[in-house]
């Protein structure tokens, strides 16, 4: 002790920046270390963390949970309606899927609110968007998430009985996830319009455009789904909010498949035209195939890899693949991004959708070093999305080797986040997002940049440490 | 002088690092300078680049050149026959266009010998390949440059009358321009293999590929290509050796136009598929658009802008706007890069093709930082690929802005070479290109990174001098 005081100190200072400071204007030596408590430096969660951090029944189910997640094999085995696919969703049933965690009809947001009115006017409920309304306030219409029926939607993310939905299957281990189909950018009903014109494209890809694509998903030679958005990252795709390459890869594959069927030219040219003008057609597609990843995943006891992340525009929820069904929900963001001209944060729904899905997969915000260009739509540069990618690795559980980013030298993308390195670092996931107005009607107005509110993952390892803690 | 000696030597070694090894060595502060004597340390051509440095005539042709390939517009007008098409190949002419610079048939490589003696079969003027490479060597076919032409062609670059052209116009300045169509990769008549399998193919390519292919074209709603081009850069293409997103941006308009045609789905889908199988289809199209936009800066009196680089497997040819018709020859260097397995640089034939007119338009080599994932084909790394691009513009004119690179800010891409800068730089353009196997009949053998000799350069910019120097 004597000789530390004889020698010049040289201090290392973790944390609070100010002590530094004052040491540095002492004439001190002094290197300072960036560092905040874990769990946002909420103790008791500190403490449940510290206990889970090592503990070998985590790792061991962590481990099989991401073997499950890498060897999934996402197919499209089918394009048909919702009530024909999806187990919870019966013809005659009042009964409709949205994004997010549960969420009664008094606390939706504007945009969610208005989808599903548009919705309830499309199944014939209601005539008109106010009786619409009045109907869903009423209590007769059922209102579930997607994520409990093995579904994914964009933002509003409504899925009523009529709809079509993708069918993606993940034939290495057998289950199947469901996803409505792409409307386009703006005026749309994920984003909370439901002015006529909508329902009228609505009502088109529910007939013509579902019985002309349901003909082309059936004559498809190649369904693989992992090997055409591995192309499209090598594209410039992230898969969430950038999709013109593997929309293009799709309708290549489409295209050859109509041309083998016995439709006529202008139908199949009414559909494919409707496809080649809309860049995010294929979304809604890697949003279901993402959720047959993370669904082989879960349900693995003791696993703390994250299987879903979703919002419902008020509160942002995620799960965990070892406890179950729980959501752990909290207040949802607002996002920074891009707004079209005319709009601002202000007029902003928070945070709101599914599409969280294609993070939790480690795509998205977690392959945006494979998308340069997609900082012209949510923001920033290309090197802050270089370092989104790099910075991702810090909370997963590995990386994907058939989702490769060329500019990290074909390093595989951040995947399987585990929620203790969440809240062990404070980094949080990273997600690209469409942003909707905070009104029912309007549509969208912008793209950015948000992340999940740290409480989730704390609530979420609580939990596991509960279940960890009980009869084993 | 005497102050000088009294302080600390504080020296700047520029060049030959020995001097700064020695001064190190004896103690003293020395920064080296990397520089190299230009012009390959020829005094001759180093005296002679002083003199152009600063010509203000110079100055202002390259402004002006570099203006119009700014501004050209390359628009898809047509599928042709070479015959119905290019001035110079008249039907019934037994004349065949080739890759770079003027060559005779005893000094051909051995891949454009090969695709010669394809082609005459595939013409009909002989019926064996046998025979065809003797009417060749007699002397009773002549042979002229693509470039001659207005015409660019891939590797061994043959264009006959019989075959299909592409036609680009460039409407801004209503110069044409033309190239073969795309064949595929591996055993193709443009890297020298010209058995039956190889004619079959263009024999469907040139009747009923063609007559699709024509109404397709005639039916385009959008005929413009730089916008597509700039679009490609976004997802991953360099439009040289990676060409899978303009391709499919291609692909979808072509679907579109045949779709709204009276030709029957088989037809129409056996064309499809033809392009769907093909992820290097688009460029041929690239080619021809790049040599509308140089052929518009062509031609600009005592310009140092080079508007053509070529090679036709012996001698790399180039030639500047100022200088017309004249060609600049050196032999050609080898391609490292990746060859297929069972092959070595051993077996290549040296540079060859008209398509390093990508290049002479800031794309290829010059845009490698679009596109990481190039590296898997033509080797590097993706660090090198950016590194690439960036120094490519210590020799160009400027950037052009409809041709951004993303992972570089969106920075336009290097453009418009000027070869008084390569000249005193030492800075050779860089090239992505195919390899052939040096023996006519094998076929593609690899790809990678190559350059042009200095020496044609040199030559350039000292007949540019005399030019300056003769009567104005």
């Amino acid at each position: 002790m004597n000789k530390l005081f004889q020698q010049d100190l040289k201090v290392v200072n973790v944390g609070l920046p100010s002590f530094a400071a004052d040491i540095g204007a002492a004439g001190g030596q002094v290197t300072q270390l960036k560092w905040a408590p874990p769990a946002g430096a909420d103790a008791a969660t500190g403490w449940t963390l510290a206990g889970l951090m090592a503990d070998p029944r985590i790792e061991s189910a962590n481990r099989a949970a991401f073997e499950r997640y890498l060897t999934a094999q996402p197919r499209l085995v089918d394009l048909t309606l919702a009530r024909d696919a999806i187990p919870g969703l019966r013809a005659g049933e009042r009964r409709i899927l949205h994004a997010g965690p549960p969420i009664v009809w008094e606390e939706m947001c504007g945009p969610q609110q208005g989808a599903i009115a548009g919705a309830i006017v499309y199944e014939g409920w209601a005539d008109t968007l106010q009786s619409a309304t009045a109907l869903a306030a009423s209590g007769a219409v059922a209102f579930e998430p997607c994520h409990a029926h093995a579904a994914v939607g964009p933002m509003a993310g409504i899925i009523s009985p009529s709809m079509p939905v993708w069918v993606v299957e993940n034939t290495t281990h057998g289950n199947r996830s469901f996803s409505n189909v792409n409307e386009g950018l703006g005026k749309v009903l994920r984003f909370g319009a439901n002015s006529p014109d909508v329902l009228d494209r609505l009502r088109w890809l529910g007939t013509e455009f579902f019985n002309t694509m349901r003909v082309a998903v059936k004559g498809l030679t190649d369904t693989d789904l992992k090997p055409l958005m591995a192309q499209a990252l090598h594209m410039g795709d992230e898969l969430h909010n950038r999709n013109i390459a593997a929309t293009g890869l799709l309708f290549r594959r489409l295209t050859l498949s109509l041309l083998g069927s016995d439709l006529d030219s202008a139908t199949i040219k009414r559909a494919l035209a409707f496809i080649a003008g809309n860049d995010h057609f294929f979304l809604n597609i890697s949003m279901a195939a993402c959720k047959a990843m993370t669904d082989a995943a879960h349900g693995v006891a003791h696993s703390s890899m994250v299987t879903v992340m979703a919002r419902n525009g008020v509160k942002f929820g995620i799960r965990l693949s070892g406890t179950g069904d729980q959501w752990f929900q909290a207040p949802a963001n607002p996002v920074e991004g891009l707004y079209f001209p005319g709009y601002s944060i202000k007029d902003a729904a928070a945070d709101l959708g599914d599409s969280a899905i294609t993070e939790t997969n480690g795509l998205g915000g977690f392959a945006m070093a494979a998308s340069p260009a997609i900082v012209q739509f949510v923001g920033g540069t290309p090197a802050d999305a270089i370092a989104n990618s790099r910075r991702m690795r810090s909370i997963t559980l590995g990386a994907n080797p058939a989702f490769t980013l060329p500019t990290l030298n074909f390093a595989g993308t951040a995947a399987g986040i585990d929620a203790r390195l969440v809240v062990d670092s404070g980094i949080m996931p990273i997600i690209n997002t469409g942003i909707a107005h905070k009104k029912a009607g309007v549509g969208q107005i912008g793209a950015g940049v948000t992340t999940p509110p740290m409480v989730c993952f704390n609530q979420a390892i609580t939990a596991l440490s509960k279940e960890l803690a009980g009869p084993q």
